[in-house]
Parts: structure tokens; sequence; C-alpha cells
């Protein structure tokens, strides 16, 4: 993918602006519509800042917003991303408690994939001199996250016992290593069965395979249950999840990567299963001396404006990566003009680790056209799941 | 209330064993069920230890268990009461943990209220010498349930707010006393108009009236809302304190008061109450960010088996205890012959504190038949709800 200019650019010729590149979701569905374009460069709002991006994040949020999955997405087309690393360009006023030069970690509501991203102040936060940014963007979303659905959440204390689905992603290596700084935490871990290998020097205890029946396995290793069921999938699962709780235990929604990567992986399929949540009573957790728990980074900082909040647990995370304790674990780094191929090892479930990318990277040399009739099958068969997926979507979206 | 001969005794007389008072509810409804009874001592079954009462508290749970409105009770007639301090008189097994002469606290599963308690010996925590057995039987349960409440599902942390319902009630005055460990926590209590003189002195910091739309007066003092709701009442009250929840908020469910207390007194209303509750997805915590718990210390112990965790949590109530941060307070303390007197109070919300029993005390002199037309209209009415009570459960219970 090369970059391309903005044919539907909004500034007149007479005035126009300096560009920037842009990783844009030109419409809902498939990596197609995923390009990097020339945009505007930003100007700071009242209570933004704008910031040179030197490295951003990629999440299983970015796969659901390109899908169209995500609650109230904006108006296509849009600059994606939610986090990225860099230095504060420009503020909006000069008493504010950034200034121009600071080094920092931003949490966005979307435009983090650009070269400059405007972002409100409180969602903006400093990183120590010695943290590279590439650490900082791999680091400040998944360990505060982690933190909060352990600390805050779940409460973890000595002796507990943890089920973390997606244990090979960018929060499953947080919460192992978080949870690492508790005496005699047992953590079993669902991953693919690819990434076992890779995963063994985690200090998992248990690894269950993705795909299999986890109760019965869960079971076999902790016949009373667990304390903490850590779910990013919801759908389906969430029932299963809440019967393997121990008494005491709590059942910690925090995403719905169910919605993306569920075993079809069309738009349809996974709306169902996103309805398809079983509702709890109070009294049913009552009797069953269980808590079930939401959390939601983007909706608790944009919406119910708990920003400070956050920038709280962030300079705990700090405090524990000078300490040693927090260590990144970045799994590959990409060029923006290689976004599509970094998207579908998300999908794949490939990665161990944070997906970064750089605008600064250079972007791999691909022969511009592919070759007719040389394609893999499997790379037909991507092809042709991508395609599916915003046929689908602009169908339903139609309908 | 005399203690009256058990007409409907189990032993022959030829092998009688040696009877016991016993405050034996011989059918659901209301107060006339409740009768202070000779039963046979009990023995200690494996596993069991037999306490000598010295003391044992009343909770609203014997008031529901009296209307048969709590899940699986006992067949009547049985021995009541959840909870006794004492001194250990057998043991089943010499090899155990306790000794016979221990001074104990007990959480029984039924049949505390007694002279002599069987009791499963995991149930069953020694207390230091220096803390009577009156003081044992106002801080155990309480504080412990307290405490849970507040670290182990609130996560309890410094500038956080607490909306406690039945703040004039003996977990009430824990709740308010544990709180203040904690720096800069707002306590928002919820208390009949009657008690509220008598609260002053507790340092909760909002005082609202039971009966009035309280989520209007929690608006006034916290405009964003509270980060954790205490409700032990439940039915039609949970969704308000649900939408006063704060963004990472958490709701905790903790006793069902609404079942006896609500406004209308009979059994049929209260049955409907409980089951009107409203159902909550876990979609709906994640985009709202707040936490659903449920927590019911009987099922805990003698359900799910989780004595142990009880016990941890004890030891550490007494450790407070002697550091002089947890102070028991006491409404009353009651013959066992007044127990309807006790029950009656505790009805009217009229306790400030924990109700206690003794078995050594004496009995109020009262006369022993009522002057006919010489009743006052409150005395009157109450007999007559309390004859309501149990007329309606005997009718649901033939249907």
């Amino acid at each position: 993918m090369s970059t391309e200019t903005d044919a539907a650019g909004e500034t007149p010729q007479s005035e126009k602006k300096k560009e920037m590149r842009a990783i844009v979701l030109t419409g809902f569905g498939g990596l197609k519509a995923v390009r990097v374009l020339n945009k505007p460069e930003p100007t700071a709002g009242p209570g933004d800042v704008i910031i040179r991006v030197m490295a951003c994040g990629l999440n299983f949020q970015d796969l659901m917003a390109r899908q169209g999955a995500l609650d109230a997405p904006p108006r296509i087309p849009f600059i994606m991303g939610f986090e990225c690393a860099g230095v504060v360009e420009a503020v909006a006023r000069d008493d504010g408690k950034l200034k121009v030069g600071d080094r920092v970690v931003a949490f966005t509501d979307y435009k983090a994939w650009a070269e400059l991203v405007p972002v409100r102040e409180d969602c903006v936060f400093r990183i120590p001199d010695k943290m590279t940014f590439h650490d900082a963007a791999a680091i400040a979303m998944n360990f505060c996250v982690a933190y909060i659905l352990l600390f805050e959440l779940g409460n973890l204390s000595p002796h507990k016992s943890i089920l973390l689905h997606s244990a090979g992603g960018g929060v499953g290596h947080a919460v192992v290593q978080l949870s690492r700084t508790v005496e005699d935490v047992k953590i079993i871990g669902i991953a693919s069965q690819g990434k076992h290998d890779a995963l063994q020097g985690l200090k998992i205890d248990n690894l269950i395979e993705r795909g299999t029946d986890y109760t019965v396995e869960v079971r076999k290793i902790c016949p009373d249950g667990v304390d903490i069921v850590l779910d990013c999938l919801c759908g389906e699962d969430s029932g299963r999840g809440y019967s393997l709780l121990k008494p005491m235990g709590k059942y910690i929604l925090y995403g719905t990567g169910n919605v993306v990567t569920g075993e079809t992986k069309s738009i349809f399929s996974a709306a169902r299963s996103w309805w398809h949540v079983d509702k709890y009573s109070p009294l049913k957790l009552f009797d069953e001396n269980k808590s079930l728990c939401g959390f939601n980074l983007r909706h608790l900082m944009y919406r119910q404006d708990n920003a400070q909040y956050v920038a709280e647990i962030f300079s705990k995370i700090v405090k524990l990566w000078e300490e040693g304790v927090v260590k990144p674990v970045i799994d590959s780094t990409w060029a923006y003009e290689d976004v599509t191929e970094a998207m579908q090892k998300m999908h794949d479930r490939k990665n161990i680790g944070k997906i970064l990318m750089d605008p600064n990277e250079a972007p791999k040399l691909k022969p511009s056209t592919p070759v007719k009739g040389k394609k893999s099958d499997s790379e037909e068969k991507k092809d042709s799941e991508m395609q599916d997926d915003s046929e689908v979507k602009e169908k339903s979206a139609a309908t």
C-alpha cells in the first residue's frame, strides 16, 4: 500500500493547509477500506494539544471500529486509532499542564494513527525521559487496563486464581506481569495453539487451547472454580465464564473481541452473539456470592469524563516500570503503509504482545500488482473473507 | 412470654434427655409463632462443637426466617438464630482446633438462640480473653459483613463516596466505623427520621430520611453520583441505586430487608417486590463502567463451604478491635422470653446498633393476661398485622 492523495480533500486549493499522512477508514468492513491518505494537518481546539506521533498501538478495538461494530462511530471517512506516543507539537493555551516539546502518551477518541493528532489535554500523560516512544505506546493502554482489571475491580490478593482469555495479547501480557507482583496467584490462560510455545516464558501456570471446551479444562485444574475471570470476548462465553467463578468470584468483561474474532467472521453472526448475552439478576449474584464488572476505557475517558482517574493509574504504572516490574512486550512494529498486514496478524491471533505502528518506519517493499494465478490458497481465502465482511456490512447498513 | 414445655417433644419419657431453653419458630408468619420452649440438649455430631451461649444477635435475616421468606428454611418447628457467643461445652473429637472451655463466637445455620448450640467447628472462631461475650456477639457478624462489603467487594479507597441504606442498623454502624479507617470517605446514610438525632455522633456526612426520594437528595449532595451503594433492601430500589453510581462505581446487594420492611408489610407484596428486580446485561455494565456484587454470608459459609475465608476476615476484625478502631454499638439486650419485643423493635426500625439476647438475662415482668379493652391503638394494630401476615403466608403456602 502506498500513500495516496485524498481525492475528497475538504480545503479549497487557495488556502490549502499543510498535509500529513494518516490511516483513514473509507468504509466499514474489510481491509480494503483502510488506506493511508494525505489529510490536512490538525489545529489545536480549546483544551486540546497536538502531538507529533512517534509510535501508535493497534488494538482489537480498531478491528471492531473498522467493521462498524463499535457504538456511535464517527461518519466515514475518519482517521483511525485510539492511542499514540510522541512529542507535544502545539498547545491551545500556554498555561496548561503540558508544554511544547513534552514527551507524552495519549489515549484518543479516534485520530491517533496520523503524523499529528489533536487530543484533549487531560487524556495526555507525560512519560519519563528514559522511556522510549515505542515502549510507552506498548505499555500505556495495556497496563492501565490490566491494572484496573486486577486491582480496582478484581481486588487481586494472594492465593487467588485468574482465568485469562486472550492470554497472548497485549493486555494478557500485562495481566500476567502485574499478577506476578502478588504472592501465589494462579493464572490459567486461553490462547491459540500457535502461541503456546511463545508463551512458555510468561509464567502462565496453565495454557488452554482456544476453541476447546475450556470449562472442562479449567475444572480439571481448579475443581472449585476460579476467583477472577477476565473476559474480552463476551457473547456466548459469558455464561460459561460466570459458571466457573468460585464464591466471592468476579467476572470482569473488558472487551468484545468475539464480535470480530468468533468462529464465523461475518458481521452478521457477530452482531447476533453480541446481543445474545445473558442477563443477570442481582438476586442471583446475592445467592451465589458473585460479582459482575464491566470496564470500557474509552467510555470512561470520553463519555464519562474520568481521565483524571486513568492519569492516577498511569502514574502507578510508570512507577512499576521504573522499578522494573513492568516490561513492554512488543510483537512487531509496522509502517503506516503496512497497516492492513498488521491488522490481519491481529485478526488471525498471531501476535505475541503488542502490535505497534510507526509513521517513520519504512514500508515493506511489495509487488504493486500480484501476479495473477500465483496467490496461495490461504491468501485467496483471506481476500474473499474480507470481501464477504464488507458486503454483509453494506447490506445490513442498507436495511 | 414465659418458657413453656414442648408438648411435641421427640424423646420418649424412659430415655428423656436433659433439656434446655430455646427460641423456637412453631409456624411461619407473625410474632405469635415465636416461643421459648424446652428442647432436648444437643449432642455434637461429627465435625461439630457444642457452645454454651452467653449472648446472641438478632438480624433482619431472623425476621425473614420467621416469615418464611428465606430460601430453603428448615421444617417447622425449628430453633431460630444465626449467631452467638459463648463457651465451648463439648467437642466431637479431641484433636480439633477448639477445646472445651474456649471462648468463641459462632456463625450458625439456624439453632443459635438456645442455651446450647451445635455448630460446625470451622464456623466457630476464638475471641480474645478481654472481649466480652456481648461485645463479641455485637461485633462478629456485623463487622465481618461490613469489612467484606467495603474492602473485598467495594475496593474502598481515599476520596470515595458511599450510599448506605439502613445506616442506623448493626451493619450500618460497622460500615461507618470501618470507612473511617480510609482517608476522606464521604458517607451518605439513609435512616428513619426517628434515628437521626441518635446518629449525629456517628460521623455520617449526610443523613437522608427513609421513605423520601433519596435519589433526588443524593444528587443534591453528589451531583456525579456515588462510588459505592450498599443495599440491604433490594426490590424496587435496586434500579434507583444503580442509577446513582458513578463510572467505576459498585452496587453491592447484601441483604433483602425490603422483603420484611417495605411500605406494605404483608408477605404477599413482599414476594412481589422480591421477584421484580431488574436484570442487568454484562454489556450494560461494560458500557457504563459499573459493577454489580452480591454478598450472602450464610450461603458463603454453609452452602459454598467457605468458612475459612470468613475466619481470615474475622481475625482482621479482632486486630482492629484490639487497636480500638472497631467498637461494638449495642442497642439493647433482651431475655429470650422477651424475643418478640426485640423483634418488634427491629421491625419498627427503632434500634440504634445491635440488638442482643442473653439467655441468662431475667425476663421483664409483664401482666400474664392483658386487661381486655385496655390495649392501645398501636398495640391492636400490631397484633392484627402479625395475624394478617401469617394468614397470607398460610394461604400462599397452600396454593
